[in-house]
């Protein structure tokens, strides 16, 4: 990790502000949620807002704290509760079972979080390099537990007939444009990350791959084409579908993106600010990637390789698409020009190390690649996605039926 | 079940004491609970406590106040959200989904059932016979969920690694005795309810049944005797079981009572107090029905039949045993004589219709009837029931592996 | 078992000849199959029928021959092999994987077959009275046996889409009958087994029980009959159902007896003669505990208890029916006019022990008790029952959702 | 797969040769099959050697035999039946009950064949490019299920306790080698199959790598190596382990490769000679990737990616292996020096497609492109590979828990 993060140049002034701000988002994020409903696990795969706000004070305490002189645990019994999946950081209650954890409150959390806050901003100065970068590390980590803490919260509301709204939010009025593909030369180009910046570690070592010429198109798959797939027979027809994925649409009887519904006034779909109308030229999202690839297959194009997306975003501003930076009801709005924002964007490529990669030691070295097999890279950004807390060389991930998160697609074909 | 309830004989002032008294006593045991205690559900078996405040109150609206001219529902969407099983009803949401409903919040159904209180006082004075039977009804199918409330619970905290207590209790001590075999000497006795006083559907017709003498123990067995059981290495030998309770024990790697654990300093149980070293001449409880035959085999006795039990407690006060009557830490303390209170006692009889057995007719009528199937009787009454909620002719059942109630044994034998 | 059997009057003459009466059975039932069809499992209820066969064996060499001195075992493996479910006779073969076994081949089976037989036979004359009990529990397990080859074999037939016949057989042509209702007048009467002859140990002790007056129906229930059950919607009332039945016809889509099919000339059904029409006069069969209570609630009757079936019976020759005596594609035809043949009977009663019941000391003891939980009494016979092998006293058993046996259903009512 | 296939340079006499040879060699790997050893089905991933038998012979009549004028299929219904997987050729017998089709007997399915054989050959002059290309497909495709027939016939027997041997082996008795590191330079290579023979449609398109040098084993991780992992608690540490991996572990406690037992005389494993002591220095099998991924991280290597095992094979002669020619007691030996043979190698790379692979149209389209998801490559061929049917550019593809395959591993760094 430290080679990644570029400690040499880490500024504690800005560290501390990141620190705080991104602390504070978390807690902002909560503040719509009633101690129940941040208790609450809508399924194994989903965590409880409280757990997210716990696990990412935890990490924080256990990787960094815990070598500080003189710390003292909040509550030496969360190190087991809170842990996620370090086997090296010793034993943790079970990942389906988070959701029985009424206790600590939400309120008791919270002020854990106080405690180590408060302990993080009077270590910090004295902290050495490695632990610096591990403070860097735990900030990207607790942007990501960000994103997800939103989409477990969406979930967890679905699942409830009366469809509570997180947040208010203005209906989305997404204008129609007209998809346009860009071509992309191919050849030897480099991808990972490289720079001095914080990364994840498996988005490196930067390497160069060999592409062949390729067309990406400049805007995400919209509702209203999936709507026209859908008309078209596109769930009924085999042909269309990767072996798994047509065994999946067969056991779990799917006919839509998760959460849409069919009405007399057309369709719906369930968003953190409650049931909505679907925009048509609003981006599709909550597909999975069996979806994604039998859309583009339908669609006569295909999906782009993890390769070809870098490339093709190298240059752009990751900050720029639709991001979270306070508490909204996120959704996506297909405003966004560039390759970032919206929705996570399903890809060709499989979750597999770099060449070269290797895992960091000791527990924080658990960190991604162990999930390197079974799993589909994404792209981009979503519109949970704190502002600013992406790049082009980030390698998100998911089981290829999973889709609770905002993921859609983009189209690409050989040049 | 209007006939069973005995119309004639109800008097107003008592029904509108009883029925405050009860409703209150649900709100008392709630009180120490947070809004996520309240609303988290530990296994499909078991519901949140605002679930049984609810389903209560649903109870009152849908079956008593629903015809009562001029009542507005206090939410129109909570039919559907609190009808537990009764299909004539309508709809309903799934039972092992009850957890997912933070909403609405544990406020806004204690705010409900002040809605339903204040409209079922003012509408008690005009209401008919039928509709009076319901309420008295209603009042003790409020009195289950109350236990219920408590055992669910129970089962929720103990899913928690911090294993908190609900309330603080004494440590119990109940000194030693011995058992004593009471002789019965059978014949054609008579069983079921008969009386004017309230009864469930199940618990009649009352009928004749010829009985073969046979003896009753005088104590339920002790958490001593289990430890002599298992020391004898009860849990490992499949003479001594059921094959469904061997397969149970195998497939479950069962050792012990539910929540038993064997430490340095001898066993210790979960309880509402949280964990606690067992007294050893208190009653057994949280033993299965296999568990419980098992046991008897053991011991060279048998289960009694429901008759049997019944014939013994002819006479017995039911109100007589250590039964709930405000919020407290409950729990079997052995320092009962008679054959309530305490636990409920596994029978060797299967839940099946009494002799001249007819549903009653409506949604109502689904009562018990439907579940007459797979599951054992239990007889008396334990330490979470509400005082005077038993009777001698009390049918209780369970499926044979379940035992997160308050569930232990009274031996018998031939004479 | 050696006071049910009545060893006192054991005729070896008797005992020989129904030995080989009964083994000779086996043999020829198994005539008609290929090796494969002896050795495929087609559900972990059934078992192959080359297992049958070698099970039985198993019996007799395991608790017959093994004492018998200079014996000498046909292949030590086969006792692991060919044990069901003797927990003292050591570990065996999982249930589940019975159909795994490819060898022994059925030759080799039908040769162990030759050798134990010749062994019994030279045996016969030397055994004593312990031992001469043991053999008349040997034929009669492998006349139960006999019956679950058929049914198992049909299990597996159905499961073909070539849905092959085991044997031709002329269509049944039962005429249509008017149900008469039998009157009996209940009172304190005996039942169980208590005379001489062979009974298994759950049909006793005999013992009185008190009965009110009750109407038992003349004749099955046909398949006219419930094709007016499906006609009025009787698989989509829930109001008809037992709350386990219900969830059951929910999770398993049932709409039929199992293997009917609606086709554009009627409901046709598979058979040991293969895929038939269905005799509209016939009775109904391979219909489960749940169907036959929904169907008895349905047509304002019940089924009967067991006691009160049994009195019924008494004085029948149970040798009556149309049982089985040679090999043939066995249905039920309704030719029947007493309460044994054609089907097995669903009764209202739990498979539970009789006051006094004990199990037999020692690996045979656990023949029927350790099956008392979960299972609901049938009685009669069915046209798979070997000829001579029912009682009226007999208690055959299975869980309510079994219906691969040629079960169905007796109507009866309070008088 | 025409362009594959390259039907200008067919020639018809080769091909004739190749189709007797082929056909024949399935039907002599039955001969030591009983009538329900062919017939049942160990586990869903498992097929019957009959099933094998009859589908090749399905592959024939269906996209050969079909087009042919005149032709009459032998039976109507064996097209449902045998079909495997293709959607597009019409609905099809589940795969999880093959193993319930006792019939068609063996001795059907084996008069079939010669009744496609003998169509076949009198067609074979007859036919246009197009379908000649079938014709080798069909070869191709039953070659594959060669390999699969005796992998699922080891899986079955050794299921059964009485572990038969499908034929007797010598025991085999490879000698220790010292493991060399052959360098590789890496660069732009080509891989993916392009010359004018056979090829399976996922092999191409072939087009460019990019490889950074490495370096590849000149040998398989022998059993020894194994055992030392073993030894070294490989399979208790975590941190070797891919995340779904160690929950493999867990989950099935597994311990060993597939079917190794440690006994007092040291391992044994199960083989088609039956169980046999494991040869110290002959290639692991049976392994998984998840153990093939975790041994090579314990070994401090990694797996290689295909391109590099490609670029390694290129111009080795994959008929040099170990191959299958005949009937045999296959099993690995250790003794081949080049890339074939032995067992099948796992590799680093997920199974997609090449860059610009496109599905063939209709029916045989379905071949391998809809299995790109979720599966691992492997390269090279087993001790159960038809000699002379493995091709540097083949790609087989397994789940990573499955390893009832003839799976081994060769290790793999970076130079």
């Amino acid at each position: 990790m430290a080679t990644n993060t570029g400690t040499a140049t880490v500024d504690l002034a800005s560290l501390q502000s990141a620190l705080h701000r991104t602390r504070s988002l978390s807690v902002a994020l909560a503040a719509p949620l009633s101690d129940a409903d941040a208790s609450v696990q809508s399924m194994p795969d989903a965590s409880p807002a409280k757990w997210h706000l716990a696990h990412t004070t935890w990490f924080f305490e256990t990787f960094v704290l815990a070598n500080v002189p003189g710390y003292r645990p909040f509550d030496d019994r969360y190190g087991f509760l809170f842990n996620s999946y370090y086997e090296a950081a010793g034993p943790r209650h079970a990942r389906d079972r988070r959701g029985l954890l009424t206790r600590p409150a939400l309120a008791d959390v919270l002020a854990w979080r106080g405690h180590v806050d408060d302990a993080l901003a009077a270590a910090l100065p004295g902290l050495d390099a490695d632990a610096l970068a591990l403070v860097t590390l735990g900030i990207n980590h607790e942007q990501q537990h960000q994103e997800l803490l939103l989409t477990d919260l969406l979930d967890l509301f679905a699942a409830n007939p009366l469809e509570p709204a997180y947040l208010p939010a203005p209906p989305i009025d997404a204008p129609a444009r007209a998809r346009r593909w860009e071509s992309h030369e191919g050849g030897i180009v480099r991808i990972g990350h490289a720079g001095s910046g914080f990364a994840f570690d498996c988005e490196g070592p930067a390497h160069d791959v060999l592409l062949r010429p390729f067309q990406l198109a400049n805007m995400l798959v919209t509702n209203a084409e999936w709507q026209a797939f859908i008309a078209d027979g596109g769930y009924t027809d085999p042909r269309l579908w990767l072996s798994d994925g047509w065994a999946w649409v067969q056991r779990c009887a799917i006919t839509a993106p998760l959460r849409w519904q069919a009405g007399t006034d057309g369709w719906t779909s369930m968003t953190l600010a409650g049931r909505q109308p679907l925009a048509p030229h609003a981006p599709v999202t909550h597909i999975s990637h069996f979806e994604a690839d039998a859309f583009a297959a339908w669609a006569g194009a295909r999906l782009p390789t993890e390769a070809e997306w870098e490339v093709a975003a190298h240059g752009q501003d990751a900050a720029a698409g639709h991001q979270l930076d306070s508490a909204a009801a996120v959704q996506p709005t297909g405003a966004s020009d560039g390759l970032f924002g919206d929705c996570w964007q399903w890809t060709a490529s499989a979750f597999l190390p770099y060449p070269g990669f290797r895992p960091a030691p000791g527990a924080v070295g658990e960190y991604n690649g162990k999930f390197m097999s079974g799993q589909m890279v994404l792209k981009g950004a979503s519109c949970a996605t704190p502002r600013g807390s992406s790049r082009a060389s980030v390698r998100n991930f998911f089981v290829p039926h999973q889709r609770w998160q905002f993921t859609g697609l983009r189209l690409a074909r050989d040049a």
